[in-house]
């Protein structure tokens, strides 16, 4: 197996992932989101880019359900205005989500998803579920395998490198005795990142950018969530709908 | 200070490096090379994209001074035709360059270097005179430092990132009993995947993509060269000269 790690979702295009599975990952917060919705019960999760969209999909999606789609996410880490969620796991509850639709848009997270689709397969991970995406890659065992980390805004984020490190130090004990895994530089730094970070995971995320952003605004308890490995078991896994849009939902 | 790390030199613009003095790093094997000719005397070395370009150069220098001008550097690792030297400092001598100016094209390197021209100043750096550009930039003492990682083909290399995070770690460490030192996630992790191979530099850039092609071309002597912290005490840097070109001098 060959595994490859991208820094941000904007270096990823068609051309990078045709013929790889591919792994997102927004730690801070979109991933770790996604995987807590999920796993409250939410039906599925919609990740798209632009606010007024999101507006416009759950508007569109509430219509012909029984009960009304929930809008999520964020942008500068605050919920726009109307949202039933801002970005925080923490607001998650399962009697709040469960079999509902969710429309999740975030800065970077959902970027990197939808820059992605060209995949074989996409699932997005995040600290929470980083040990059921490498046991769901290994029933999988694709040959080549892209983590997206989304990075912010274009620029390498340190909580999402650790974490596809992490991803990646899992995957090479588990497949070790299958077949021999192959490491890009990228892929090596990550998992090198990850091994001298993981006894501490929650000061390194804390003392990234995104981290201090968090701190900032009143979020830091965020931060624990977000690094509370194995939490969760679910595995958010994307699938096409209708009129070009994908919608995530758990792998079975 | 203010520190950030440039992965690939197709990441930056003007914009990035306005206001930064950048620090350009290709240690496999461009920066290694341009320390190792101005170190044996070498007069100047002008860095160029490309081959047809180097060789224009090379010949309208040539015309203008004493000695003739000198061609190095590389396409897939090894030298043009009709070139002076391929890109191995293992090939350079005073005899040979004493006071001969030197036109070098790498597939990386020199590409990194004319992508910074817009920084306040420019210098080059490679594990064999790490020490000595850490010198010069507390002198210099800029508010604004960009460590420019030359990449592989638009790609993240983990000998530069090692590189990038030996120059971090120098300098955190010197400036840390005059001005605060600020990292951004990239400086904070070229610094961390340094201090866990510190110990053992070759081995890490001998498994890194890079090393293993020079290797497999029969080069792996030049890793040594690469790895050994701190040979040279030069630092080049880079001068405008006439028709919009560029040369390395080595800084008094």
């Amino acid at each position: 197996m060959w595994i490859d790690v991208a820094w941000t979702g904007q270096e990823v295009d068609e051309q990078r992932v045709k013929g790889h599975v591919a792994v997102v990952i927004d730690v801070l917060r979109a991933t770790t989101m996604i995987a807590t919705l999920l796993d409250a019960g939410a039906r599925d999760v919609w990740p798209v880019t632009e606010v007024e969209e999101a507006r416009q999909l759950a508007s569109s999606l509430g219509k012909g359900i029984e009960k009304g789609t929930l809008l999520a996410g964020e942008r500068g880490g605050l919920p726009p205005e109307g949202f039933d969620f801002g970005n925080s796991p923490r607001e998650v509850s399962a009697e709040k989500v469960r079999d509902r639709s969710v429309v999740v848009t975030t800065t970077n997270g959902t970027l990197a998803i939808n820059r992605s689709v060209a995949a074989d397969a996409v699932v997005t991970a995040a600290f929470v579920n980083v040990g059921a995406v490498a046991d769901w890659m290994l029933d999988r065992a694709p040959e080549r395998l892209l983590v997206v980390c989304a990075g912010t805004v274009g620029r390498f984020s340190l909580d999402d490198a650790l974490c596809a490190g992490a991803l990646v130090d899992r995957l090479t004990d588990k497949f070790s005795n299958r077949a021999p895994v192959e490491l890009s530089d990228s892929a090596l730094a990550a998992r090198s990142l990850y091994q001298q970070s993981a006894d501490n995971l929650l000061a390194a995320i804390s003392n990234c950018k995104h981290g201090k952003n968090l701190i900032r605004l009143g979020l830091g308890a965020d931060l624990a969530v977000a690094a509370n490995v194995d939490a969760l078991h679910v595995v958010p896994i994307l699938e096409p709908s209708s009129g070009g849009r994908y919608r995530l939902l758990a792998a079975s």
